[in-house]
């Protein structure tokens, strides 16, 4: 357990070996098991191994390569659909077209996600998260026909892995954990939290290629900028509340 | 690992005896191993011991006895504060206050608290999730000191079990995995998934003692009502508001 824990890599490189029927049934069933509100399983997963729709998923996920490689594809979920229905043929009211309501189904879906991620890696797959999901969550709607209350949150590559990447680095645990209340950050702080980061041969490399003077500025200038930010922030929360997640 | 995960039930009462520091330390740095956006790790989980402040905490909570009982209380929070000063001491101009950001840090909290869980259960702890997290986010803000871009999204009793609850039931794995593409729910659908939890002990008793008709209206009668679920959204909306996440 704990070992599957510690030594889990996103894989971005895939063998084509597909992932058999049975493995992938217990991975998904792990995910039922992960706590949920008021054991309403308000969450869905869409299992896609079909290669023209992959395909189109691919060109969704900015064309990461691994969503082409992995033999299975996975969306998680946020989704009140099944449970309204059931409300409604049950002679009952349903209330779950608002934002908690979406938020609830949120959580569901990801603490699902994460069961799966590590009955998958004890397994012997690997898996990517792909940051995407929530970017081009409107496209995602239209490609796997994502009815009313449903609206994904994650998306996973999953499959054989075919490389070994290194541990990633993580900061200090003092960087995310605060004792009794919530303690703000000084600048030495700061400074001390990300000072093996900064002054690795990683991140001077990384200076160097980007002409950047500051790694933190590889983040801001380059890889999550305020513009795509702010554009891809309307566009999810207009899918929100396309999907019937915004009465207020 | 797999035996972790198909194990996991919510524990409601608690041991007072204390968690030792080095388990604490090790579930909370399986946390840390979760896969986390561009390895910004942009979550903080603040650890509760001391009982004036869990008392605050249990008030906030709809006074959930556990809250008390349980020697520590783990509070999971979306965070770009510590991100967005770094960016500020490093001439970077950051753009995280925005609703995509919010939700990209949501995952991070909310994956590293699912690793959290299961490494805490295979130390022989308990754990439950408490889903007023949301609902009082305003109040745990005001109890934890919580500064601007920081967000509680979920909150954890953590303890050693002084229950043996049954494993929760879970509805067939029809009601949440789809194949390919979403396949829309039929009336006879919602009739087969819910058949066997409609037709339990548990559930005749549960209509009786509420004098209620179907399952159904005691989610939408009386656990998650249209009301409270409305009142709790807007309060929630506007915690992320106020905490700087609304800039579009």
């Amino acid at each position: 357990m704990i070992d599957t824990i510690f030594n889990h890599r996103s894989i971005r490189k895939y063998k084509s070996d597909p992932v058999p029927e049975k493995v992938l049934d217990e991975i998904l069933k792990a995910g039922s098991r992960a706590s949920t509100t008021g054991n309403m399983q308000v969450y869905s997963a869409i299992v896609t191994r079909d290669e023209d729709l992959r395909k189109q998923l691919w060109e969704a996920h900015f064309k990461q390569d691994m969503v082409l490689q992995a033999p299975v594809h996975l969306t998680f979920c946020a989704d009140f659909r099944r449970f309204t229905k059931w409300c409604e043929q049950r002679k009952a009211d349903p209330g779950y077209d608002n934002f908690l309501s979406f938020f609830t189904a949120a959580i569901d879906a990801l603490l699902a996600s994460q069961n799966v991620v590590l009955a998958a890696e004890a397994h012997g797959l690997g898996i990517c998260y792909l940051g995407t999901a929530t970017y081009m969550a409107d496209r995602i709607v239209e490609i796997l026909d994502l009815p009313e209350y449903v609206v994904p949150v994650a998306c996973l590559a999953v499959g054989y892995p075919d490389e070994e990447p290194l541990l990633t680095d993580r900061l200090p645990m003092e960087a995310i954990i605060h004792q009794e209340k919530y303690r703000d950050f000084q600048p030495e702080d700061i400074d001390r939290i990300y000072k093996e980061r900064e002054e690795s041969d990683e991140t001077k490399e990384l200076l160097e290629i980007n002409k950047k003077e500051t790694l933190a500025q590889i983040f801001t200038d380059n890889r999550y900028t305020k513009k795509d930010n702010l554009h891809f922030s309307k566009q999810f929360l207009k899918t929100i509340e396309r999907q019937g997640f915004m009465n207020q």
